[in-house]
Order: structure tokens, then C-alpha cells, then sequence
């Protein structure tokens, strides 16, 4: 059977849903990130009961080095481990590890790098990545990539890609499990051409969903918009479309618009615990004085626990004390933003009127519509 | 009606009800800190639902500073500020402002102290700290005393008691609400026959409920015990007697003994965020490496959200990578850890079984029973 169930189309937008070991989740979606085994200041129930988050991102780099995969495993597994017996998708390892710049050494077979957090010396494969994510037993995980760096010319931007393709292949092969899922993942930086011809290598290989990865690495906002354009009419509409670290809400509804389904972003749970809150309105910064009194909740269209029971004031005087309450009611907010965001392109989707929901959203928003032509 | 009803009575233990305008609460009783009008790490409803508290503590002082009474008189007072609809009780003030040292000056009228936060400069007198807290709306308030220092000599904590005694006098006529209940605080340093006098003059003055104060401040165990068994005697029966500031749970189970019926301390909520657990078998900091590979829940006896859900070895791995839930979880916990050993002595005091209580918890605990004299 197809993990992946299309319920509709809307232009280039789609509704669907897929189907794990974990159960069932509804696209378009959005995965809160719990990096080291925990969405930051979210205990599961809240996740899933608050927030109603149906699937989350663990960052296999993190727990490859604390507490180690083995460990995980141990105890049954990354979804007892951590306690969330839902739909879990683990990256790589590789972004993370592309990242630690001194501490790594790129070869063919794969990258060498040291722990920050007490020197000890690991390695990644694409065999490599592939059985630790088996270990820790995701329901989706991800081929390894290299992260094509930006800016890149042209040819250092198709020669990562090329590894890109090779490191695809193998890890293709180096799967072991039958009950996950496994994404191939596009590069290509910022060159149309190098997305299409990545696009088609991956597709090539064959993979149960696909991923655009080495986007909101810097790069302005029509750029990305761009890549994401030439790149998702290439994979194959019966499987997911992954974008993957993106990214702020005006980002969603455009890659929604695209044909993407599925994302995941620390912008919700980082911002958040830095007193941004996301509204209808935009993007609220808590500290400010303005909001010293404001007896209303952060947004009104909301009706989270959070947006049910305190005031902005209340919620300034939790930021400016540093009261870990602030960071929890923040991120429970903002993720329960992200995920009515997603909710709704479903229900606008379905309903056909997607470019409606478009244009309440950016004029809400404050926010000329930019991607007026794609829907 | 008597504020105050009396269940049952175990030698000289109780087990009460407290009602105030917010609802009753059943004594023995401890509060959950909420400093700053956050019990850290917990939402209202984790405090209500998963911990089953059903009266909170809030500081005067830290809510004087910031955001100030007016600021939450007008959001309808604390209750609805902080989204807690049951009792709460606030202190004076005083204690902290003590602690100040070099920010504070003393005189008979009361005391000037600056502000940590900005330098402003802040007075507290009976009539002041009585109208702070009626204007944040407390169910129990605090009279303004002098937490007399320790060590004092004789003559210090004998002025101290007095000066206590004349502000406790200036709290009661500064009350201007009758929906709050007021509670006195015996003083007298580790001077039984000052805790005598203190007793005396407080409980002549006449309030709804009396408190001991300059406790748990460095005595050593038998001192501080000692204080409370001279103490708690001369306090009329009818009324709820609350030991400020205290403590460890073994202390709790002494003072429950001797007769007092409501407590409040940060150890369960700040030593939860250090990483030590309150379990039945004593203390446990889960930092440990012998916890890295642990299955348990932090205490097979507790049916909490935190042991029916995660393993020793999870909570050690969000302890050991900083990670919010780690707070929160440890929190909630220790909590519960406190809520249940204060109802099992309401249940063991009603049954007339305190005594065999007071055994199976100390053998438990891994400790003598320092109290087998008092029951």
C-alpha cells in the first residue's frame, strides 16, 4: 500500500495523508522539532492533546551523541524512549554535522567529526546514518546528504549534489527495516538547473517520499521561492514532499501553494522561548512595553490553553522574570499557530479555495501576497 | 462561621478544612511556591490536575517589584492575573526585604529597601504590607513581622519579638477587606521561652490563623523541633497554624506530629530544577551515571504523569542536555511527591494511625524516626 493518500489538489497544493508504523497524519503538516528527544518546554500530552501535533522531528546528530542510539534502543526505541507514541521523523545527522565547520572532515565515504560536547571522535556514513536511525527506530528517516553550503558557484554546487546522489544510492541499499519510511533528499543550491537535475536523480533512485533540502540557508525570499517552484513538479505525486528547516508561516503558505506537504522548524519553539509569539496580526514581541496592561490574550483568533487563560500582561511579567512558564506557554501558543495554519490550507485545499485562504492570511498578516501567481 | 473545621485529631495532629473565599482546602496542607505569581515550571492546571494542589503561596515582595499591586488589581486581582481560581496565600513581604541586607534600613515604623531589578527605592509597613496584599486579593494574608536573625543573642531576639508584636497589632487594625483571613507569626529566635512570649502576645492580639516564623534559617533539626513543640501548644486549636517556609519532607512529618497544619517551601519545585527527585526511599539526583541506563520511573510509588510516562534514564538524559522538560517533569513530580505524603498523614491522622505512618515513612526514607517521643 502507498504510505501516501492524496484527498485532494488545489492548483499545485495537496491534501493527503501518511501512513507510518506510528499511525496516520494529515498533510499539510508541520513537525515541531524535538532536537535531543523533546519538543522544548512541550510534555508529550500537551503536544499532542494542546498542541495536537500528529507527528515530530528528532535530530538524529543530537541523540547519536547523547545518549547515544544503543541506549535508545535499549529501551524500546525512540517513541518509549521519549514517551510520544506517534508518527517520529529523524533527519540525518548530516545538516547538524556539516555545520561544526572546524570539527569535521569531508571524505567520500562519509564525514568524521568531534563531539562539542566531550571531544570523542564519531562517523557518519550514508550506512552509517541510515542504521542509526533503524536503531533508534523512527517511522521516517532521511537519506544522508551534504547540505550544499551557501553561497556555492555553480560547480561546487553540482559536485555536492553528485555526492548528494551517491550518498542517496547508499543509503537506499543500507536500509535494513521494512516498517519506516525512507526520503531521498534534493539539492542543488541555488541553481535551477542543478534542482532539476538533482530532482531527477533522486527520483531516479526511488524513494518512499522526497525532501528539499539546503533551503533558508540565507538565501532571500524569492530565491527560495524559485527553487521550490522548479523543484516540487518534478517528484512524483504519489509521495510526500518534504521541506526541510522551513520555515516562518508566510514561508508555509507559499510552499503549501507549491505542492509541499510536510515541514519542520525550530521558529515556533526558539521564538517563542525568545518572547516572539506568532498571530494573525504578525509576529508579537512580548517584552514590549506596549503590552505592560494589554488584557488580551496573545492572539484572539486563538484558542489555545495558552490564549484561553492569560493576558499579554501576564505574559510579559512571566518573560521579563525569566519564568520558565513563559517559554512553555509561548511555545505551546506558537505551535498550536503553526498547526492551525496547516489545518486550515487542509480544510481550503479540500474545499478548492486555497487562494482565498491566501489572501486572508497575507492581509491579515500585514503582507502583500507574493505568491499571487502560483495559485 | 470558623474558618477553621477540625476533622479529627491524632495525639496532638490534625487533620482540618481551611475555607476561604476561593475555596476550602484540607489540612495537613502544603502550598506549592508561586513566587512571582508562577509556580515554576507548571502551568495552573498541571498545579490543579496532575499535582492536586488546592492552595498556592505567592511573595509579596517579588510581586510589589514587579508588576506592582495596581497593575494586578486591575487585571481583576492575583487570582485572575495568574489563572489560579483556588486559595491563595500571600506572605508579608517582610522576609524577603530581611534578606536584603545593606539594601534595607530598619526603623520602628517599618522598612525602605531598594529594588534588585532597578534601584527604586520600595517601604514596607504593617498598613503598607496588609494593603499590598489586599490589593493583590490574597485568600490568607501575612501580618508584617521582623524574621528574627539567626544566630541572635537574647536580648535581639526578644526586641525582635516585640517589635513583631507591635507591627502584628498595626496589621490587624490596617486590614480594610473581611473576605481574606489574617494570619499572626510567632517570632522569639531558638528561645522556647520567647517562642512562649511571641506565642502569647500574638495569639492575644487575635487573628484567624497563626503562623511560626524565623524557622529552617541554619538551627540544627532538634532546635528547630524544639521550637515547635513549644510553640504550637499555645496556639488556640481552633485555628489553622502554619510553619513558614518548611520544608524537607522529614520535617513535615515531624511538625504534622506537633500539631501544625499548613506548610510551604521551594525545596520540592527549586531541587527539582537542580535535578534531585524526592522519592520513598530518600532523595535521588538523577545526574548520577548509575541512573544512565535506569528503567524506573523516578519513585514506583508514585502514580504521577512523570512515573507513569519516563524512565529514570530519560529524565537523567533532559537533566544532563538542560532541557526544559526536565524542570518541568522533575516538578511535577516532587509536587506530587509532597501532596501524597500530606495526604496520607490527613488519612493516617482521620484513621488514628499517624504514628504507624510516621514508621513506614522514616524506614522508608532511610532514616530514624528523630520524633518516636512526640506521638
Amino acid at each position: 500500500m502507498n504510505p501516501f493518500q492524496l484527498d485532494a489538489v488545489d492548483g499545485a497544493a495537496r491534501a493527503g495523508r501518511v501512513t507510518t508504523a506510528h499511525g496516520e497524519f494529515a498533510t499539510p503538516c508541520f513537525m515541531p522539532v524535538g532536537t535531543r528527544g523533546t519538543v522544548k518546554g512541550m510534555t508529550p500530552r500537551q503536544l499532542a492533546e494542546d498542541v495536537g501535533a500528529r507527528v515530530i522531528l528528532a535530530n538524529t546528530y543530537h541523540l547519536l551523541l547523547r545518549p547515544g542510539p544503543e541506549l535508545v534502543r535499549e529501551f524500546g526505541g525512540l517513541h518509549r524512549f521519549v514517551g510520544w507514541d506517534g508518527p517520529i521523523l529523524t533527519d540525518s545527522g548530516g545538516f547538524q554535522v556539516f555545520s561544526l565547520a572546524a570539527l569535521r572532515t569531508l571524505d567520500e565515504d562519509g564525514v568524521t567529526f568531534r563531539s562539542p560536547i566531550d571531544g570523542s571522535r564519531h562517523r557518519l556514513t550514508p550506512e552509517r546514518a541510515v542504521a542509526v536511525q533503524e536503531t533508534l527506530g523512527a517511522d521516517i528517516i532521511m537519506a544522508f546528504d551534504e547540505c550544499t553550503p551557501y553561497p556555492a558557484t555553480r560547480d561546487e554546487a553540482r559536485d555536492s549534489l553528485l555526492l548528494t546522489a551517491r550518498w542517496a544510492a547508499r543509503s537506499r541499499a543500507a536500509r535494513r527495516r521494512d516498517d519506516n519510511l525512507l526520503f531521498g533528499i534534493v539539492q542543488g543550491g541555488m541553481y535551477p538547473e542543478l534542482r532539476r537535475e538533482s530532482a531527477e536523480r533522486t527520483v531516479a533512485i526511488g524513494f518512499d517520499g522526497y525532501a528539499l533540502g539546503g533551503l533558508s540557508v540565507g538565501e532571500d525570499k524569492e530565491t527560495m521561492a524559485e527553487m521550490i517552484a522548479v523543484s516540487a513538479p518534478l517528484l512524483p505525486a504519489a509521495r510526500p514532499r518534504y521541506l526541510m528547516g522551513v520555515g516562518r508561516p508566510e514561508d508555509l503558505v507559499l510552499a503549501v501553494t507549491h505542492g509541499i506537504d510536510m515541514f519542520d522548524c525550530v521558529m515556533p519553539t526558539r521564538n517563542a522561548r525568545n518572547g516572539m509569539y506568532f498571530t494573525a496580526a504578525g509576529p508579537l514581541v512580548i517584552k514590549q512595553a506596549r503590552y505592560r496592561d494589554d488584557h488580551r490574550p496573545i492572539d484572539a483568533e486563538c484558542d489555545c490553553y495558552a490564549c484561553r487563560h492569560f493576558s499579554r500582561a501576564y505574559l510579559r511579567h512571566l518573560y521579563t522574570s525569566s519564568e520558565i512558564l513563559a517559554a512553555v506557554l509561548g511555545t505551546l501558543h506558537n505551535l498550536c499557530f503553526y498547526q492551525r495554519l496547516m489545518a486550515r490550507m487542509r480544510e481550503h485545499i479540500i474545499a478548492g479555495t486555497l487562494v482565498d485562504f491566501r489572501k486572508h492570511f497575507f492581509s491579515g498578516y500585514g503582507m502583500a501576497d507574493r505568491f499571487g501567481s502560483a495559485g
